[in-house]
């Protein structure tokens, strides 16, 4: 039997590891198990930072809990390079939607009202402002509009920050999979069991799986709460050898399709993404490639000649109100943080410092408390509608 | 100084290891120099072998050689087959031509009636014809033609089948890269000089490095002739996890555009190929892989589905005139065999031949005389015309 920590996380991912570092700058004796860290969904990712344009129409308290995230980005991204030395690839690069036909040029002045509603900065941009900002946009976009306020992260700089600060702190990385969750007479949890045949025990067991939280076992039912996958492609592409292609990620409306392009400082560019639900796939499918690229080219015409590096494929955690998961559960001692959907790296500090305050004090503080982990819903939903 | 052989490879692509292997089959002593046997233009190639489809306008000598190529193919697979033990992919699967759009399917049957015109096996395809042979074609395909004598190799398994062979047969692979041939007093070559430093001297040079050939060194102005690198991009993808997907190479023309889909016994296809004329790059573009894309689900909508496996890029060697360059050159003890441009793998066997019978008796058998080396070309002529 290995040695009792504070925290065990089962699993690794951006959620795992930014909650791992986090208890583990506060003190505590942490240990993360995951087959591969940061090597699932946050390793596709786009590193996103968007609570303006990912608010959609009745999520406010969702876009609440958005705006209270990205706050506390640039704190955490100062406080993991003074800790590792590394640079994570944050920008505070704004964002800008464009559209391309009339259609999405109407779908984007709605969503320009809509943010307007919520306080939100947005301005609206005629097509030669876009052009202005983003010179290689194509001259078919109509128009859009700037969200100043919507940033982006190197997901991959991250993920690899977020392990070696956790190295330097002193959690445990244990390359296995949690299987089950282990319980004392009483039911409260007392540490996982994992795929290798391991127990370790700990004083709160963190569930972080993302789309694998749900398969954990030695639960009751009802325990854990209802997450699905859903798949997203993302192509890597590379405009130039170094130095940013341009300066704001770009979200386009492509004849009613969504689509993105996020530049990154090395003159690489994230372009996504796709939206399957397709189980537990993760595949690349042709179809996927050739849509992320028709969609791409249409926006920005010089895709066409930039290097094609990779397309993958990743499993975004959903839940049915597309707000995360993150808190204490029905037994004792177990927390789950989990079901942050597009949004795992926005969310990613806010849950961190979540999970570490609850540890602590017994309580999730505001905005994450409006979204406990055992609330119900309305009717069984399916499918995204994102 | 190492050992002398009696040949020495300048390039071990699919030309240069089929001649090192048929030459070391005759008893000949040989080495090849490659610092990465197989991996060039041969791992990027389809591996169709096309004689009919191949067949162009004004192109009726090369022709000629083409069909001679493919009837020296199943004596040759079965030889390697026998030697090896491996499987090359050799399938005598056919090939069916097919139009998405009217003029398509004009442009088809006037290579059909030049087909007929030379003797050539190829016949008149329905719409339900094509779709009762590859039920996976488009409903929107419009007709096409049927090419029996058409067949297809899995181009990486004979690269291994040959080096295996090669290694079987007591053939030196050195990996390093020829920069010069050594010449004598009298200018006849004696063996290369390799970016290694060494030399490896041999009674006869080959040189057989594909787009590479016109840089190597030390030969008087002329004596090489004009090979120019055309990229091509090819698409693998999987179909399902075993078992062909369907039994006939198919070959689109969909809207003007050539594009085909090669089906592998292993459940993955091959779709190819990009034309372009962008010297020594071997970039993978976005464009290339959106158009590869593109025009593969035009013809196969189920390719949507598929698993994207990867899109490589590779140099064709072409000519002038679009046949390959095979025999003696002005140096005396100096081959050379490159310029197979599209068609390579079709052309291996007869090229292989033809250098041993070279070495042996001092000519070139027919129908390989009839390209010389030294043949001149009436314009330069930098495009592809294909």
């Amino acid at each position: 039997m290995a040695e009792t920590t504070d925290v065990v996380f089962a699993g690794g991912g951006i959620i795992g590891l930014a909650a791992a570092w986090e208890a583990a700058q506060r003190g505590l004796s942490v240990r993360v198990v995951d087959p591969a860290p940061g090597r699932g969904a946050a390793w596709v990712a786009a590193g996103m930072l968007a609570p303006v344009t990912e608010s959609s129409f009745g999520e406010e308290a969702l876009t609440r809990l958005f705006l209270a995230a990205s706050a506390s980005w640039p704190g955490f991204a100062s406080r993991l390079k003074t800790a590792t030395g590394w640079d994570t690839g944050f920008r505070a690069c704004g964002a800008i939607a464009v559209a391309l036909d009339a259609s999405d040029r109407a779908q984007i002045d709605q969503l320009l009202d809509f943010q307007h509603g919520l306080g939100l900065e947005a301005s609206r941009l005629s097509a030669t402002d876009c052009r202005s900002l983003v010179p290689v946009l194509s001259p078919a976009v109509r128009g859009g509009a700037l969200m100043p306020g919507d940033h982006q992260v190197d997901n991959r700089a991250l993920v690899l920050s977020l392990i070696d600060g956790c190295v330097r702190a002193g959690v445990k990385l244990t390359s296995d999979r949690v299987v089950s969750v282990s319980l004392d007479r009483k039911g409260a949890a007392t540490g996982v069991v994992t795929e290798g045949g391991e127990i370790y025990l700990a004083g709160t067991v963190v569930l972080a799986a993302g789309v694998d939280t749900p398969a954990i076992g030695g639960l009751p039912e009802g325990v854990l709460p209802p997450v699905r996958p859903v798949k997203g492609h993302v192509a890597r592409l590379r405009a130039q050898p170094d130095g940013e292609a341009f300066s704001h990620t770009v979200r386009g409306l492509v004849h009613g399709h969504h689509s993105y392009l996020v530049p990154r400082a090395d003159g690489s560019v994230v372009v996504g993404a796709t939206s399957e639900e397709r189980g537990y796939d993760t595949t690349v499918q042709a179809g996927a490639v050739h849509s992320l690229l028709d969609d791409a080219r249409l926006l920005v015409p010089a895709v066409d000649e930039w290097e094609f590096v990779e397309c993958i494929a990743g499993l975004r955690p959903a839940s049915p109100d597309n707000a995360p998961f993150v808190g204490p559960t029905s037994v004792p001692r177990l927390l789950v943080a989990t079901g942050h959907y597009r949004n795992g790296f926005l969310l990613a500090p806010i849950t961190a410092e979540s999970v570490a305050t609850y540890i602590a004090t017994g309580s999730v503080p505001p905005p994450l408390d409006a979204f406990p982990v055992d609330r119900r819903f309305p009717a069984a939903r399916t499918g995204s509608d994102l």
